[in-house]
């Protein structure tokens, strides 16, 4: 793979269940980018370099995943000019995940956080393709691309329930979902 | 002034006090830009319009500000391939701000929106110079002398609190703000 | 069955589970209804499309469900001079179903949504019915029989309660529930 | 004045200030309307005569506005077949509005209360305006009127800026709201 | 049994899972009560009555557990001179109970309520033993028994963590739980 | 005056602005009351004496006023057996009042504390009253003179709006609040 | 062991399953402690004696956890000239762990808690430790020696996942939370 | 003065207004300690060296407040062993405050803050002082004082209350704030 364009990083390997879904995003674009684990609380000399390197390396966007009080983004924004995206995680001892997304998304002024919904790790993805396609024109047909499967997807179902009736449509759902 | 790459809309002209920060980083950071107006609700038309030429007009990056149950931002990012930062305004009925940010912010998988703080337009015009700036280095230098700045003011307020002792500066704060 | 007065919207038949609720209450009311997915933000030319035409084919209320940041009642108001009501569906990544409770609730000035409680289908489909009985004798008959069953129920259950006694039936609804 | 299609409530001539949007909307849409006091803890009894006897007395659509615990529009609505709308009225001692929101919004299933914007009188004017220009075609084109009009005052926003610049237009404002 | 002195009322029997720890209370502290059905939204004639002829019949506290837009123990105060405990019930579609804590304390001024803990039903049943036990000795010492039993368990607790260590008493605590 | 039946207490005499509406619907109803200061965490030595002393000295209803993380109703209720009516004031640095709701209102199992709305310091009173009022005809009889004069000013408001129409009813409203 | 410096005190040995984590950090720290039961509302004069005995027994820190209206640590902490530290426990009936967050850190000018995170008993052993910490160098090595673990952790992960690449280890550990 | 045991840190001058109210607590405590400005975002570099630094200087406590998305004390936790106490300060975009308290109360386990309430600079001034307290008996004497002062404080309440009557203390309290 080249060199990464862009890097997710995240406190803990248990965050994986949610952030992996930007990894995923971002293959299906075809965007090089990395995965590492950098705690800002647990390794805060490893998040200044990392953030202090970003730019060296090459990489154009970081997404930045953390829960509850939740520092990382907002310090990786504080020790780069690039675009730092952020994903609150919902932990498990958050109070409804409004300490992720407030300590996000509150940033001064000065020192911005790109914050995307409660656990939106795969439209953190989509975001840096979003930057990214801006000013690369294969990425922005992906994103083209991925807007048109998205309505198409919508105009199935639209056929499907114009077909079959919503009680067909629910039933076979539930069955599908038992 | 050359082509704009940052476009800035909001509902109406009223959101200026807020939105014309976003504005003068811009200008501060020597990016062309535009200001308009664009109602989702008023001008869902003109939404789709100014949405769908975005790209074509060379815009990179799209600010949108809105209050109370703010659409504007997401329904431009379901419209634009480009990335759309969404600046929620705490309008006159808000209920205390709510409202704009999690209409703003808990967007549906697919469809991404930047959102930075409640009234943070000036962080929106940053994040817009980031995202440039990360293919621009004109911008990223004048983004590094930016964070010196911010750096050097708090140097300063260190200086002067050292010197003078808290008493003082608290003191002379007051006898400004009054 | 006859022309639909109501139209039943949602941005993805995964919403049925919720939505279904409006459609049975219309069937007990014997009102004309139509169930069909329209996306605001995977498909937004078509809700443009779906609620420039309901008027002029004879739909007298759009009834629309989303979650999260939930635009589709409100721009489906923005572009048609029908009553919408909209329900605010709890889906799996939302903050406890505030974000699309004010996402829909919190319209500005001009553009009103008639809101219900979190995941009220069932209710959207009777306020539907509300306002077609004003104007339909039919179906307001239907209505004043629909509130002396509930009424008639409650009263079931007084006497219930009255002859076996508050513990019985606490038994009772403990071994049905399990 | 013909005989009201409309009834405007609230608990108190204090709540007039917000409440009178609502009656102001309908003198535009020349829709008859009537506005008077009912509280539902102060004249309960009052309440139930007025509830009762609206469909009588020709009425359509009710407006309830209501602050803290808004009991109004929910107990209306148990005692009618019309439409109710609900406006949450912000009052002296409200916990932020919340209050009198979601008791008016979170009604139990069988008696929907159509909730407006918190202080949203003016947008429970318009609805009651959509509810009846679904069958009245004077009024429906008033709404189509009224929807034009809110766009070409957002287009002559648009033409301003363009022409004069967001910070003449930001200091103009200024000046007229100082 | 003798007359009740203390009616506890509900909107439906679903309620009973919380609603019937007032009534155990209550039996424990050998105060006679009455335990019924009553909906304000599905019954309000029976509500207007039952709250109309409770001073007459002897009832000196009337108990009333509502969820969501819960309305019947404020409506309840609103037709009677007693004193009104409100139980806030957490609901299936509940907003976390906001929304029923909101629309039981929030009364406007003239008609309190007396609100108690989220699903607490129990404390409704002792408030209403203070009440009464204000005026009557037997209850007056019955509730000073029940202080007794409360603090008696806790050193009871006290003495089991010091004789066999915090470790034992948690595996203890697990095994019994699981 | 005779023996106090109620206790009205509070942190700090900053509290008398808020709480004194108790004391003065206590004059009104006619019920002797006294009216002290009493600190759950300035003085809780003299908080344990007065629950401690309020049975014996005939007080039967206790008013506790208190701010911010208010322990003064909770922690008097778990001291005495009479019933406790909470009123949560909003203190210059409360969280919008949601920290003294919470901390009065959410009591754990066995020590209820009566909670009204925030600031609701005359609904405290009338509920002392309610609470009198069921052992005491004179009271019971003022208290429906009460509801009888708040029923009346709603009918005289009635009469106003229905003689001069809401918009001098408004704005006479409006000049006299000026 | 040796006389306890640290207390850890709680309402009922239902909370140990929370709070025996802040036992745990304790040994691992080689700080003696002590864990008993006190509860604020059921054993109101024992919390009393608790908390005035606890500098004379040669106690430095007192943990005190609870849930709801939880009063426990502040009403310590206005009995003891030592640092309290609160741990918010959320416990079954809790408003989401709002009620304990707010009621344990809003403490009234002149009494601090030191509040810790939701169910955070790990967090409040170790600023115990931090506190003796400061004063005793054993400990303050131990602390040095835990955040090296901390860090140490995270780097083996990094490794990990630099390795085996991020979609093994989420592999990896899915089958382990299985 | 003697070199500082409690190092009061904030990201601006302009917090000096709420958080002086700490070290004129220290002050009447006779602890001494420093204040400087040190800002996460801004001089993430500073913050490093600052907490990285303090335990050699001395310093026994760090206070550190911040407002919005307020990461300063939890960052300065992560690089001291040190006890840090958080203030979480009420900014003007702040959404209510909620931001600053939940992103500076809910840290991941391993690395505390001691929380105090919005704007609780003076209660971090006396947790400082019941750490410092905890090993320094002079300090623990000024503590057993200061309880006393604000003790004697009600008693003086008390006194002019029950000299006067509530209405005489109200009266005079009104004229002094007028």
């Amino acid at each position: 793979m080249s060199n990464p364009l862009v890097g997710i990083i995240m406190g803990s390997d248990s965050d994986l269940k949610v952030m992996s879904a930007a990894a995923e995003i971002l293959e299906k674009f075809e965007i090089p980018f990395e995965v590492t684990i950098v705690s800002a609380h647990r390794t805060p000399h490893r998040m200044v370099e990392y953030a202090g390197q970003a730019v060296g390396r090459g990489i154009k966007v970081i997404i930045a995943g953390a829960g509850g009080a939740a520092h990382l983004p907002g310090m990786v924004a504080s020790l780069t000019t690039l675009p730092v995206i952020g994903v609150p995680v919902k932990s498990s001892n958050s109070i409804d995940g409004w300490d992720s997304v407030l300590s996000i998304l509150q940033m001064p002024s000065g020192i911005p956080v790109a914050t995307v919904a409660l656990n939106g790790a795969a439209n953190a993805g989509i975001l840096a393709a979003n930057i990214i396609g801006a000013y690369d024109e294969h990425v922005s047909n992906k994103l083209s691309e991925y807007k048109q499967e998205l309505s198409d997807k919508v105009l199935t179902a639209v056929d499907k329930i114009e077909r079959l009736g919503y009680k067909k449509v629910l039933e076979h759902n539930m069955s599908v979902h038992k």
